[in-house]
């Protein structure tokens, strides 16, 4: 597994993407022999730098988790919360954010996301600031839910508890989806959102992204 | 808070209750501390037993963490899989799994179920027992969702993805409860059951348990 991250190694000079490279492959080692066992050699071996410069570019090892969990919400940041908060309508926001969500996990790997759950190991501080960047990111969920509970279109369900549910889904894909399985990204991705938004929203339009192509007939509330 | 734990230690004489009782506190040691942080003394401590006195029931650490995952397994088989396995129909037989397991995880406390993805501090061997334990329980959940999906009333949407969903939503309750929270452990189960049980079923069956409340109307389909 080591061999292969090592051969994977290009030469990037922008700092920038190599400390992203870094990251994917700390996260990758952190999650296979756990953090605590993980030393500042077995990465600095699997991304093909000596020690030292490896020093160059993390400080050490509390650091450089705190580091790859800043890194997987600087992508949640980017990718999901930033295109999402240019949509007005409430339905469709949440159905972007369903989809970009489990999309990055899909497609950049699940060790990043799996260490946010590692806060333990965090120093006071750090565990603060990661913590109040996930909160933004519930929230702005929860709001979402919200407001679709406004407009009757909420299953009579507390958002809260609506929020922990999708995001459980969400981020529990990190630890199934393997890219030798047989599913492919975009068969995931339809049948996962399908079943997301399904869980919070109304019958009414339950059947999302689907209507079209629905065999059965179209699906109403009737009296 | 080891106090607290010292402090509900209850002179439990049979065996079986004391070892029950060191793999819960033990358990919420390692979610705090983290696995590798965690020494014996810690345990030995927060149950008030001398370090030879836990060795009495306990051989070491890897081997407390295999009986914890053994004992969270143990929990799913007697509480999920032994009474739902006497339901012949698909629908309320998940049901009811989705139910206990949650009921389970709120009741007991998230700790033992987090530890359950610990697998990389595990030996090989006991990862084999503990992977093909949960294997059980996934196809026994997506046999069920084969049966509904031959009924059509599963969505459609493949199986195992829908699996993987239902498991991530339940696990992650562990993540997420805290007792000292607003919501009640009623409210959270019939919300979360009504989320999980819409997730993966059709519109048809879809306001789950909540069918002669609703004040829209009935649900049909429509040609």
């Amino acid at each position: 597994m080591q061999k292969t991250q090592k051969a994977k190694v290009t030469p990037i000079w922008r700092k920038e993407a190599r400390t992203d490279h870094i990251y994917r492959v700390a996260a990758e080692i952190m999650c296979r022999k756990g953090y605590e066992a993980t030393s500042m050699n077995d990465i600095a071996d699997a991304v093909g730098l000596t020690k030292a410069g490896m020093y160059h570019y993390i400080r050490g090892k509390e650091h450089l988790l705190f580091e790859i969990m800043s890194f997987a919400m600087d992508m949640v940041d980017q990718n999901v919360i930033a295109p999402a908060q240019e949509i007005a309508d409430p339905e469709e926001r949440l159905r972007v954010m369903i989809e970009l969500h489990a999309k990055r996990i899909l497609e950049v790997g699940g060790e990043v996301t799996i260490l946010l759950e590692e806060m333990w190991a965090l120093t006071a501080a750090h565990r603060r600031t990661i913590q109040s960047r996930k909160r933004v990111y519930f929230e702005m969920i929860r709001h979402t839910l919200q407001e679709l509970a406004a407009a009757e279109k909420l299953r009579k369900v507390d958002p809260t508890v609506a929020t922990f549910s999708l995001l459980g889904m969400v981020n529990w894909i990190s630890r199934w989806y393997s890219r030798d399985g047989k599913l492919t990204v975009e068969a995931i991705l339809r049948d996962f959102t399908e079943i997301a938004m399904s869980s919070v929203l109304r019958a009414r339009t339950n059947e999302y992204g689907r209507k079209r192509s629905s065999a059965g007939g179209r699906i109403r509330v009737v009296d």
